[in-house]
């Protein structure tokens, strides 16, 4: 029998026993998190409002959007995906964030920063436009309340003429400690309840843009959110209500409570080794090279820690900056400030590069700035799934005008190139997956667009490629065609773009294959087969097809779209045949 | 000798010498716009508010950043461009919007809304790293403030610790009127001056942040504004300032005063006939199938007009919706309201769509919801230059997993897809220029993923083109050749994505040429050289280079680039030879 009640049974549940299932669920997210890794301390702070949003609303006739839906695990145990749990992340088993495809619990899926607000107007409007009857309710933290995206749904509120409810879910932190002056705002809402009358003259800010602000209630108490949210929900009817509660990230457990931010999330240590993080290389080079060079700067949105600048932040805080998740404005601050003289280094998820596209393009790009991007989580990036996945960067940069895009073999070559971004003028992105496994033997001196052999010539076929998963890869596949006799060359396409033209035309081998960690459309491959297209040259490509890749282990996803050694031989040697 | 005085010059005139400067800019630009086309009302309304920078600040040590850049006209003039001023907009003219290229009066180049807060931030910031001693000035509209990057801007304000003016000019539109709560807002602000006590209580919405409010000023008043700007230059050195100023757009001309909208831009029309523009198109037949399918809505981002749609607003209230200049939100309403089952329709300038990105890929594609887009001013979009060119489309959407992409070769065409849409499920892009020039006269119906033979079978070469630009290209290029005995199929690829597998499986021609009006990269002929990656084709692809393209007329630049007829003609002799 399920641990977990879910819809009338759930709501026959005296608060005792309500309370009971919160530390049961409590218990069930801990130890799969332990287990499968995932987001934890963020879940752990949620899991009240979730037991009272599921006993005070009908799911799923009512919706709930949760934003960045990284802390879903009680839903998602409340919502019939208890027997499934243990599946969490794995390949095949369920997501770590909200999914329509996986319950009709999920209404709308989530992964980046900002999109909750935007998504429960448009659920209502389209509830209103159908005459239908149902409420709408997003779940957002204080962090995501940083994102842009926020003040354009609020600003649009009261001209959608709709009624939703917002919990603001407020713990401080948004993985990183929440910055800005929204912050601060809340920060002064949340001050002794003794200041009602403080509060509420403050409160006008939300009220401004069309909402009744009601707050600040304990979020981790259960009693209070069912009597609040109760009372909610017949105000629905008539009003649009933001509801700040305060939560505790961590709620329960000491080490969670002490270390929010290394308590996000939780990653599983896969079999291979990991020699160096990327992360750490660029914290430590960028941290030296700033000693002699008082034109670098960082900047980041809201990860400083996972992408290893926590010294730097430490050791130049003038020279440091995080906006908090806001991905755009951080890009215009680079550009910006490269007008100026000063050398910015923008250091970002590859998934959430996504966000700055138009500003990449437009304003750093177009005025040709030195700025460099130092894209983290490139490639498919494991257990997060689909919104998370850095596949899409090698296509999405490429297309843009005077950009210049570096792919470094190992961290050591991730090393140079950040040396190198110190001389170079103009825009200049550096991705790269998370873990550096390798070093490889070979190592050539870096030159701007110039493309490095990795093995002796080899006349049977050529592989062109690029980051480190993808010339483990190809040189595993040399090696296993090597015990055949079989000679092929790799080479490591360390600038995608450009690309290396010199080299590219002196091949001559009659098989050409590219390997990379990105999607084909835009990605390497598309680039080489552009370059030969007037050439009758056959060429095969090796990448991730034209679909949105799910969660799984990196090495899993590699295997199920045949980026492998394995598969590269076997072309080849089908090929040759 | 100049009629503009500027520098020091400038500053040595008397009130009255300063008023009939204005006139005198007035005028030029009204001359100018009149005959080259360009924007207008925006221009006038700011001449006063132009002119009192230049006398108070010290230009170009202190730097002003234009939002948007399309009021920058007085400017220009006032920065020692007036000889060359009869070439705005012109192919190898001065532009319509600040290039840094062009002056070191002009210190960040904008285009897209809502970047210039952040950008004056990341100058101010460069500014006290390097321990340097100038002001910094955002000027922009109440339109961009909608814009969620105002609100990550303000929002960092005290985390950046540094001090700029932001010269808020109110005129009430954005394009289309401004809608919204903030500027419901700014309207409450510019009430009576005599509720100054109301005022400044509500003026703590941007205290919040960090900013000293100072508002409500005559825009139009020159000395005025003088007298404010030269108390708040001395405030900057100690904090951020936001003057509020209420300016009449097209000021002084009664005609622009009373018609801001369609005075905001003026085209000058081109030689060629526009037969139709695709914009109407689109409005009646929206319009039409509204009619008989409630499910559809339409979305913008403060275009209604310009994008056709003027009508189906009219018609349908309740079935619309502009939420201002806020592309990114306008995306997530539409792909939350086709969770619901409704049919969304979102217009939008191609350029523009560049903002919503992450939103496509995340928010739509990715849940693979029944999100029409309906992408206008697709290709070079001529005078407007670099930050308004449409040819990036093609390539950021064709990487994007789940989405169809159409490009209608003529507005009959359009039509079709139009009313297909409606039955289709999943993402589905629409791209196409502003102008339907010709109607052909092949026209089979239309099938998912199908291509359309628009010539009879020609043996010598076949012509891959989408859109209705490239199709007219090709055809030229086919009648060129005939006379010549030279046969060549041209293809019409109304799907961009997915390619017709079939159709292009059959192609036994040595010669295989694209042409598209899109970059290369990622576009059409990328795509279609992946698809015979290894199948040693050779093929030769028309379509912008990896270059940012510059403002001209659209005929001129698709000659520069060698997007025409008789270039794709003279490449399949050379080719033949």
């Amino acid at each position: 029998m399920s641990q977990f009640y879910s819809g009338k049974s759930l709501k026959s549940l005296n608060i005792s026993q309500l309370n009971t299932l919160c530390e049961n669920l409590r218990q069930k997210i801990m130890s799969t998190v332990l287990k499968n890794g995932g987001h934890l301390s963020s879940n752990l702070g949620a899991i009240e409002l979730t037991v009272a949003l599921h006993y005070v609303f009908d799911l799923p006739q009512d919706k709930v959007v949760f934003d960045v839906g990284h802390q879903c695990y009680a839903h998602k145990l409340l919502s019939g995906r208890e027997d499934a749990f243990d599946t969490l992340r794995k390949k095949g088993g369920i997501s770590g964030f909200p999914k329509r495809e996986e319950s009709e619990f999920d209404c709308y899926n989530t992964g980046h920063a900002g999109t909750s607000v935007s998504a429960a107007l448009g659920i209502a409007k389209a509830r209103d436009v159908a005459g239908k009857d149902f409420n709408v309710i997003a779940v957002i933290g204080d962090g995501s309340f940083n994102n842009g995206l926020i003040y354009e749904a609020f600003n649009s509120l009261r001209l959608l003429n709709t009624n939703i409810l917002v919990v603001l879910n407020d713990n401080g932190m948004s993985i990183s400690p929440t910055v800005g002056s929204m912050h601060e705002y809340l920060e002064l809402l949340s001050e002794s309840s003794e200041h009602i009358a403080k509060r509420n003259k403050h409160a006008n800010i939300f009220d401004r843009f069309g909402f009744k602000y009601d707050g600040v209630y304990d979020g981790n108490n259960l009693e209070q959110l069912i009597a609040k949210l109760t009372e909610i929900k017949e105000r629905l009817k008539h009003e649009s209500v933001i509801l700040h509660i305060i939560t505790k990230k961590g709620k329960g457990y000491e080490f969670c409570e002490e270390n929010p931010e290394a308590t996000h999330g939780i990653s599983i240590s896969s079999s291979d080794s990991v020699s160096t993080e990327y992360s750490k290389v660029l914290g430590d080079t960028l941290c030296r090279l700033a000693e002699s060079d008082g034109r670098i700067v960082a900047v980041t949105a809201a990860m400083t820690s996972s992408l290893g600048l926590g010294d730097f932040f430490e050791k130049y805080p003038q020279r440091s900056v995080d906006v908090g998740i806001c991905e755009e404005h951080a890009t215009i601050l680079c550009s910006s400030m490269a007008t100026e003289g000063l050398k910015p280094y923008y250091a970002v998820y590859s998934t959430f590069l996504q966000r700055s596209f138009d500003e990449i393009l437009i304003d750093i790009c177009s005025q040709n700035l030195s700025v460099t991007m130092c894209i983290d989580r490139a490639g498919v990036s494991g257990a997060d799934g689909e919104t998370h996945q850095g596949v899409f960067d090698l296509s999405f940069l490429s297309m843009i005008p005077n950009l210049t895009i570096a792919v470094p073999k190992d961290v050591n070559e991730f090393k140079e190139m950040l040396k190198f971004s110190v001389g170079f003028n103009g825009p200049l992105a550096i991705r790269y997956p998370k873990d550096g496994k390798r070093i490889f033997k070979v190592s050539t001196s870096l030159e701007y667009g110039k493309w490095e052999k990795l093995t002796e010539s080899g006349l049977d076929a050529v592989i062109i490629a690029c980051g480190e998963r993808a010339i483990t890869e190809s040189l595993i596949a040399s090696q296993i065609l090597k015990e055949s006799n079989v000679a092929v060359e790799v080479i490591n396409a360390r600038f995608v773009k450009p690309l290396d033209r010199e080299m590219l035309e002196g091949i001559e081998h009659k098989h050409i294959i590219t390997v990379e960690d990105n999607v084909l459309s835009g990605g390497l491959g598309s680039l080489v087969n552009t370059f030969y297209a007037d050439k009758n040259k056959a060429i095969k490509n090796f990448a991730y097809p034209d679909e949105f890749i799910s969660h799984g282990a990196v090495s899993e996803l590699m295997r199920d779209y045949g980026i492998t050694g394995e598969s590269i031989a076997e072309y080849i040697v089908n090929a040759l045949r």
